[in-house]
């Protein structure tokens, strides 16, 4: 049976990044498109290559005019969507890509590979942050095996700048300084660090301590999660906590060598590694992504599959570029 | 009904393009993968992310010990292709990425867009070159409506370094040296300027003369062939052409601004668009696709499809990556 | 002796490459600096780099409120030089790095590889744009020795996005869509064209006709420009001409092989080379250059040395930076 | 006076950075080039814009048959270094830039900027890492101070690939591959880990405890590192204490923002940074580099003109090439 689908923000790259996977989905069917400088053109203009949906039209956003959808994907900018979303009828289902409704009442958190029976009958998800989803994906295993501290832990993430969205190319995110340059923001405060204290807090059954250190890189997609953790277990057993863990998931691998983000490009793969050094009692998890992938779109393609009962991996089953 | 698949050179760009577009093909089913320096590995090893097929071992290929199969693509380095692709059964249909069997008798050129039905009851197929199938594809509809001099033709091609295959990185492939640098290579001999003038004097009916300047840029995939003419057309008689040469073809887009290459990453699209000076008697076409794609095996999927009796867009759905 | 030296567009790429230059150079001393963005910054506060002029401050341009200069490298947007310049005083020289002085009244135009002795004893140079700065240097050869047809030129230009100033980095020349990317704009009708048929007409003596064609390719510095043009020169012969036409200039390398652009970053080189096939009687003409060096602050500097009686290549003898 | 120099290994990255910085140092003299396959052919060939040195021939080196030097720098692969560097004539001072004599007897530890006393009237210095070279510097105030608990160092580095070096190119460093992707290599394992360890223990007075993970990054130059560590300590103190230990040193700049590769390419310049937040006991030091400059070339450069009497500077004082 079909879904009617809608994509809030389709002009941007989560939004796009969902509009290209639902193109191919076997039951979702996008019905209705909105974006904000993009209105008025047809979805044609923005995707050259974006075959049957072509003459679709993008709409100014207005929820309460929506046509009749059973789905609505929503990839507005930061602080933008509470208000709108609050207004779109409850028989709708939401999957939020953005920020806003991250450990928000009435909202559920839908970090699908670690929590997938919280997610499915909800009508209202809050898809995780590029991020967190890289590195809760990582540490979860090691957390509820308690091989870890939950205090000790540091995640140095590097990311390309897809991250920053459409909007982040008005400002430094120009080629011509992004390119031959790596550099980390947002020291001890970006917004990403509660909802990642949060989410490995619940995990642990007790309050985590996190130091979260973004980087950019000359990339546009992919995330890499370095994270370190004081620990005593070795390698092996880093390795077995996770393949149990995530045993007949569906997204993730566990790899013996250090994953590459490139294996991840266009997919909803999340590639996990680990190595762990007992004599200093450290631990090293690794997780990489496609940022718009696991991180942004395909994430909310598979909370969308759970929340309508389809097959978890419709839509997701493609094989990631290479090279 | 299931087409038993073989790749030979499954571990080279090509080959490995090849796999990742028969991994969801509705009907392909991939039995043998053969490769060189990869063989004894499982396909896993190579591709992290290929899924269903991980546990296919990758053979070293002999053609007198293929297990049955009814369709085989050789990915072969060049002048390895025609001993033992002779020795392959008549009831195996082939077709052959490589450069070897390109105008040779007993196969078929398989420049799908352009000359579908000369494909289709062939069991032989040599499948274009990377820089022949944007630039034929590109001129085909200005010299069948004689709108240009097929005796004025120069070709100016940019290439991403992933054309020079896998091997390539072994050379001046580097990163280091590729990036932050263009350059022009063979001059006036490229080993693709044969094939092109062949299949420009066919398309003319009369003898072509190509200048042809492949250069390398600092990117994975995609060419945009630059190709200049001398014609009296207008901008809008070309497109009109264009679009009524390509009308119905299912991978050919024209575009009224000037295509990306961006726009076709990972997809068998081919935009083109056209420019003229009729002051000037000067006419310019552009092709932009993934080298990889349209260039190689997207381009062989297609011929595949037509050859076997598939849908000709059958596993070749999808939309580009973007960005 | 001292030249005192003031810098207008300091904080875009062509003022700050200017910046570098001087930097270092044996006679230049930067005493003045203005940004549009950046007044009231310090240099340093800009470029963290910047070493001993890291306390000077960026100003707000005003003509009638310079400090006393000998020589002021003018480097603004599009269309706001002439009125602010010409409020200068006669006793400082202008070189303008921007488009709006080059084949004015009253202006020298600063192509200083072939006409040197234009410029020495000017005041008022108008230095030529990058896709001029690369493709005339290539064919004043060949016009001036008469081995090819003025009226059959075909440029065919490849950039770094760095040429599209740093404004450029606010509109479409974000990272994630430049990177993997590569396409041709503004056919038949980009700003440098009337500038290249001025400049070539004059060299070749009679009315030249040109075809030029820019792209955009994902680097952040470099032009390469492929040139076409009739004639049945052999490429021994186009080579030797231009070994003649620029001997002893001090700036421009004749190679038997292709240039790379990577060989000249950093720099004021040019490196040409030809190639030519008789019997289709084409001539290929290939220039690479540093779009912002030889293609912007590099030559200023050279125009500014020869019009201050310094070396010619004071400032501008490092060898460019690679890999 | 002229110091006649010698460069072994000119043709890879690490020398022919040497020999750049070189070409326009004030009393460097280079009269002497050795390569192993690039023997026999002159200077110009592999460095096409290397000017006055074009017709340098490049040497096999045979460390019997030197010409007479006063200085020479060594760029071999690792564990070539050891025999012939002890056949070189003690009258030659050496400056050893691979990996072969770090805290070996008998040669000197030749972090400048640390430890510049160590270094004068020495004539064997071995050239720091890469790696440490950025790390090493970014904790030595903090390590200094007793700012941190120097068993509880975390070191995550971002490197661009020329650090491989060119050889690596023929391996896993092409283009296609690294290019949009991000990786960890060597954990826990890496060869600089004792280099680094080794270096902070004496720094701190007592065993340091160092986890050090690199990574490659899709650039060409550049090195970011991200070092983590247990301390008290705010950041303004941790700043404070970078620029009393770095005072009067002319190669380290100390900023408030995170420091980006991009300021320092092709030069010697290093960029600290500092942030903490007591409330979690935890600090963070960044450190960028050019890996090429201040983690090669530059640093040998600067150790070559402190044991020959020049001044610190000479030859290093350009400002870094942007963007």
């Amino acid at each position: 049976m079909q879904v009617r689908v809608g994509i809030l923000g389709v002009s941007g790259y989560g939004g796009g990044e969902v509009l290209r996977i639902c193109a191919t989905h076997p039951t979702f069917k996008v019905v209705y498109v909105a974006g904000e400088g993009s209105a008025g053109q047809k979805l044609g203009d923005r995707f050259p290559g974006i075959g049957a949906l072509a003459d679709l039209q993008i709409e100014k956003f207005d929820p309460t005019a929506l046509p009749p959808l059973d789905l609505l994907f929503a990839s507005l900018p930061s602080g933008q969507s509470k208000e709108p979303l609050a207004a779109v009828s409850p028989a709708v289902k939401i999957i939020d890509i953005g920020g806003d409704h991250r450990f928000v009442e009435g909202w559920t958190y839908g970090l699908a590979d670690v929590w997938p029976d919280r997610i499915k009958g909800k009508t209202r998800i809050a898809n995780p942050g590029c991020y967190p989803a890289a590195a809760i994906t990582a540490l979860a295993p090691l957390l509820t095996e308690e091989l870890i501290d939950p205090e000790t832990i540091i995640i140095d993430a590097k990311s390309g700048v897809s991250g920053a969205g459409r909007g982040g190319a008005g400002g430094s995110f120009g080629f011509a300084e992004v390119n031959e340059d790596v550099s980390a923001y947002a020291l001890f405060k970006h917004a990403h660090l509660p909802e990642i204290t949060t989410a490995l807090s619940q995990i642990a059954g007790r309050p985590a301590g996190i130091t979260f250190t973004p980087h950019l890189i000359p990339m546009t997609r992919g995330i890499l999660a370095t994270c370190y953790a004081k620990g005593s277990a070795t390698t092996a057993q880093c390795l077995a906590a996770a393949k149990s863990f995530y045993a007949n998931r569906p997204f993730v691998r566990i790899t013996e060598t250090s994953p590459h983000t490139k294996w991840a490009t266009g997919s909803n793969l999340v590639f996990l590694s680990y190595a762990a050094d007992p004599s200093r009692n450290q631990i090293i998890a690794l997780a990489a992504i496609d940022n718009l992938g696991k991180g942004a779109a395909g994430q909310a393609i598979q909370n969308a599959n759970l929340i309508t009962n389809q097959q978890e991996t419709a839509g997701l089953e493609g094989t990631p570029l290479w090279p």
